[in-house]
């Protein structure tokens, strides 16, 4: 859950949803859903119970800050009806990061975390982050963000890794789809996905789309069946006049 | 609503919803809420009716090619309880844009548009788009997505439109955020963000952040009290010690 009017204005590219992804990918756990709500309270609390109470693990970034447009830590106490105030631990880590006089009301609200959370770790500009139930609390700054999630790796009970190939080649979706369909078929148990690139058109020559291709991306969690998968996609780009080329 | 397994999976960066939200707040409409859902019938369909039930518009991206994995269409029918076939024109722009015999069957699938849906023109590859209700169902390559959008102008009642203005500063957030919240006290129409902003530190300083500073957003549909609210945050910025910038 990204929590941010700069992400729905358009003023800010989300990054963290893909890093968070990669990141649960590694670890064996996918990605389900993502929502982006606006820094209002009541639209934070009903996405966060309702993702909560559907998925293993909730990530939410964004509004922990000590401005008033950071709701999110009151946001979460309100979805998980428990009540909010100063947390002993983040007081002390606060008071020794700021110089003296330094550790204003403002930055105390950074303290302010949902009673039965514990804290998550901020090497980068010490407010801490929080979990309470299967919902961690990060920041929306992205370095700090990442930060905060590393340190959240012996919480997380991954599954299998999921395995991933991408292969492209300058076929049409249009031509390889059948095929493609038949594949996926025989290997229900790689997930096949299609997605085609296309290069603007050379000025002079709008309306036109000379350069373009398929990046098939194929996912199982066993490596046996994805090279399996993979080779088999590479024959039907063959059969299809191109050459299979194997992508990041 | 993003539909796509490749945004979850963190492999494809999604810089749809950031387009759509630019687009829609030069029409005076506002984002309010953005799902990311996977490739799944049900969770589109279930994701879709509580979108479309809650807001003015919904826009979806994504799923609407030629292969097996494009089910955009089939969850929209689905959602909406209608039935879903070829639809004769966009069967006769498909047919007149292939060569003779490269309409394939796969490409057919692409003319498949649920009941009582108006077809959306996509100039680039010609498959087109459909809205149906208060949805519109856009395609996930972004240069095809664009194009179909810029189309979409005449069906949108858009409001007075959302200006803003952002003014960073070499201030700390803990130091101006109680002056911050007093201002938006002052200017309850017009709603102040804060973001703070670090640059990595040097190697060999890690742990040290030697940059950083905030960004202001506010946001208005009043130009003259976003002019005056502006300069209160440039004055803020000033009596904290810093230079005032006016950003994009």
């Amino acid at each position: 859950m990204v929590v941010g009017d700069e992400i729905l204005s358009g003023r800010t590219q989300d990054t963290n949803t893909s890093f968070i992804a990669k990141w649960l990918n590694e670890r064996g756990v996918r990605l389900c859903e993502v929502r982006v709500v606006p820094d209002i309270q009541t639209e934070i609390v009903a996405a966060l119970n309702a993702l909560r109470g559907r998925y293993d693990y909730v990530f939410t970034t964004g509004g922990i800050g000590p401005t008033h447009d950071d709701i999110t830590a009151d946001a979460v106490a309100a979805a998980f009806g428990v009540p909010i105030d100063y947390h002993p631990q983040a007081l002390e880590i606060l008071n020794a990061h700021y110089a003296p006089g330094e550790f204003t009301e403002a930055r105390k609200r950074m303290a302010r975390i949902p009673q039965g959370a514990e804290l998550i770790e901020n090497p980068v500009s010490k407010a801490p982050g929080f979990h309470i139930g299967n919902v961690f609390v990060l920041a929306g700054v992205p370095m700090i963000m990442q930060a905060m999630l590393e340190s959240l790796s012996h919480h997380i009970a991954g599954g299998q890794k999921m395995l991933s190939a991408c292969i492209g080649g300058a076929v049409a979706e249009g031509h390889v789809a059948e095929a493609l369909g038949i594949l996926q078929g025989q290997y229900p148990d790689v997930s096949m996905g299609s997605y085609p690139y296309f290069r603007p058109p050379p000025r002079g020559e709008e309306g036109v789309l000379p350069v373009y291709g398929v990046n098939f991306v194929l996912r199982s969690i066993d490596p046996e069946r994805l090279s399996a998968a993979a080779e088999a996609v590479r024959s039907m780009i063959r059969a299809h006049g191109a050459t299979p080329e194997d992508r990041d």
